[in-house]
């Protein structure tokens, strides 16, 4: 049986389970029961309704962990799918399914090379190991952010973290993420004094009352941004303000907004600048802040050589390296110290109806992951 | 029988009839069945789910119509009521119901005038009537909007209409209506382009981009008013935009404004600057505009005359004559040429728990109104 066959049909097997987020579908006891019989230890941490699962190998040093999820975003209009998306189908070399290429076909690629890696080098240096969560799709709250709450208590330490997020663009190994930015959500609700429409004297409109200063929050230039994140952006998600009549002033006005910050600014700073404007315009307000997550990068470091390395061995070139995209669990790991790279296959698809991922890419994602392996662990390829 | 009694027996049976907007609840009937005994015609116009009433005495000459509505606001808080607000409950001088003071007492009050003057003055010159809807305090679509609309059609004019609002403010008789404002909605809808939060680049926001455009909305001063309006108000009072989801940026905003306007100000000139703005901020809009009601201003009259005359014969001032408060049937007659005039009892508990009416301002206004109707119609009062 080849490397390929094989990383196929796990990849397969997985996406055969329906594992919309944030269930798991039996797949974390899949790699696990795998890994076991490879030597693996195994640890499942569910908290809430969320499975999460860490798998290790090796018992000092360093530890290099592979990062995946095993949930699925929904199928979306399922009519415009060409095959069921939880039967996994092979067409002129695509494999169709629902998560084939976010993320179950680089978290097959992980175990796959993982068992190939510690059945070759049975005693290599450090620890290696795969973390799996089954919400990265969702709320994210009881995925990796709790694991990596745990580990930080408990004294655990990750070093080097390989996100699998698909992050080629138009070809196998052309992007890794060496970072990703902040997300920092505002949740605001603005009082006035409910009236009628024809005594304006007698209320105070919050939705007149708060236009200037959302005018003035979607003009600002919050920084320039650097060279590795793009100026911070900041967008109104939702706006909902009145009864329904059209003769009532309402007494209030609710709305979130996201702000996607890099490196150039903290979100402390983002945080007052936002409440400074709405003082500035006397708003009553409040305001509940919720930081998902903040920026992180691996300008440099010893995984992002490794993984450029490694692709330049399989496809003769170095990745671009970037920060763009949203969030992804990276977020809660880097906290703890470790270098973070993300690399998977092309996202062209993904969230999409007719998700796929090419055959042939997942093959040579197993290998550069394997060579990654080897590199950061030893022996280094030659 | 007194004739307080009566006015007082009648506001009681129309108060005990359940008729919340749009439902008349049998009020008409029991009008039209009194004022047919003394001689009047009576045609009843009913469109949608809204009965209209139409009873006239007289032939030939000018029209003087009493103007009302049977239907009434629902209740509100019924706990907080200290009686059943459709069983009428007489304490200390006030009588307590629903309706009792909008406007069912003026009902009353209109038609026992009626009654006690085609009676005294069979052969009085013109023509006097009441004109009664089902729905005034709903969305008065298919209410007097309607039968103005029937009347034109018909050539039927009416040429004094007095209207029973409940017009007065501390005492009976300080205050009548002689025009309102006028009440323009806008429908507004925004367009941007959908995405996700973190890609702002690759849409649009509706909210940030129509921000700068509802800030300088909200601020204008559109008018400075006249000697007898008050400057022209804005209100939005509805915004929306926002999928719920705090990682999307909303593919449209829509909001509902309304403009109360003075005579300063013309419909067609509000809707014109409104559009500029709109445009000058380059925003992908579509609007729609309901013109509620025209302003309408009964300056000097016949109408106006004779109820100062009447007012001072009963309370010995006349009253502060304004255009204040919210928009009245009075908007559907005043454009057929009407001279339009309104008055009612004190109301100060419209709309709210334990609305009540003053026993001796329902013979007041009794008395008024049937003053009116000679001073109008011959003979004048000495």
């Amino acid at each position: 049986m080849s490397d390929l066959t094989e990383t196929l049909l796990l990849t397969q097997a997985l996406c055969a389970r329906n594992s919309i987020t944030p269930n798991d579908g039996g797949c974390q006891a899949l790699v696990a029961e795998r890994l076991r019989t490879v030597g693996f230890q195994v640890e499942s941490l569910r908290f809430g309704e969320v499975d999460n699962l860490w798998a290790w190998h090796g018992t000092v040093g360093k530890t290099f962990a592979f990062l995946g999820h095993t949930d699925v975003v929904p199928v979306g209009d399922r009519e415009a799918w060409s095959s069921d998306p939880f039967v996994p189908e092979l067409r002129d070399g695509l494999l169709y399914a629902r998560g084939a290429a976010d993320m179950k076909g680089s978290v097959a690629a992980m175990v796959i090379a993982l068992e190939r890696y510690v059945t070759a080098h049975p005693e290599h240096s450090g620890i290696v190991g795969i973390l799996l969560t089954s919400d990265e799709e969702g709320v994210a709250e009881d995925g990796i952010r709790r694991v990596a709450e745990t580990f930080v208590q408990r004294g655990q330490r990750i070093d080097y973290c390989l996100v699998g997020e698909p992050s080629s663009d138009k070809q196998f190994g052309d992007r890794i993420r060496i970072g990703r930015r902040g997300s920092l959500h505002a949740h605001i609700k603005v009082r006035g004094v409910q009236g009628h429409v024809a005594y304006p004297e007698k209320a105070l409109n919050p939705i007149h009352h708060a236009a200037p200063a959302l005018a003035e929050l979607a003009a600002r230039r919050w920084d320039e941004g650097n060279p590795h994140f793009p100026a911070t952006s900041f967008q109104i998600s939702n706006i909902h303000s009145g009864t329904g009549a059209t003769n009532i002033i309402p007494a209030e006005l609710n709305l979130d907004a996201n702000f996607r910050f890099g490196t150039a600014s903290r979100a402390e700073d983002l945080m007052r600048e936002t409440e400074t404007i709405l003082v500035r315009h006397n708003l009553d307000y409040r305001i509940r802040w919720v930081l998902s997550g903040a920026p992180f990068l691996t300008a440099h470091g010893d995984l992002l050589k490794a993984t450029q390395a490694a692709l330049v061995a399989e496809t003769g070139a170095e990745a671009l390296a970037d920060t763009g995209g949203g969030t992804s669990d990276g977020r809660f790991i880097a906290p703890m110290g470790a270098e973070v790279v993300e690399l998977g296959p092309i996202n062209a698809t993904i969230h999409k109806v007719n998700e796929c991922v090419s055959v042939a890419d997942l093959a040579r994602l197993e290998r550069v992951y394997l060579d990654i392996l080897k590199r950061m662990l030893g022996p280094a390829r030659r």
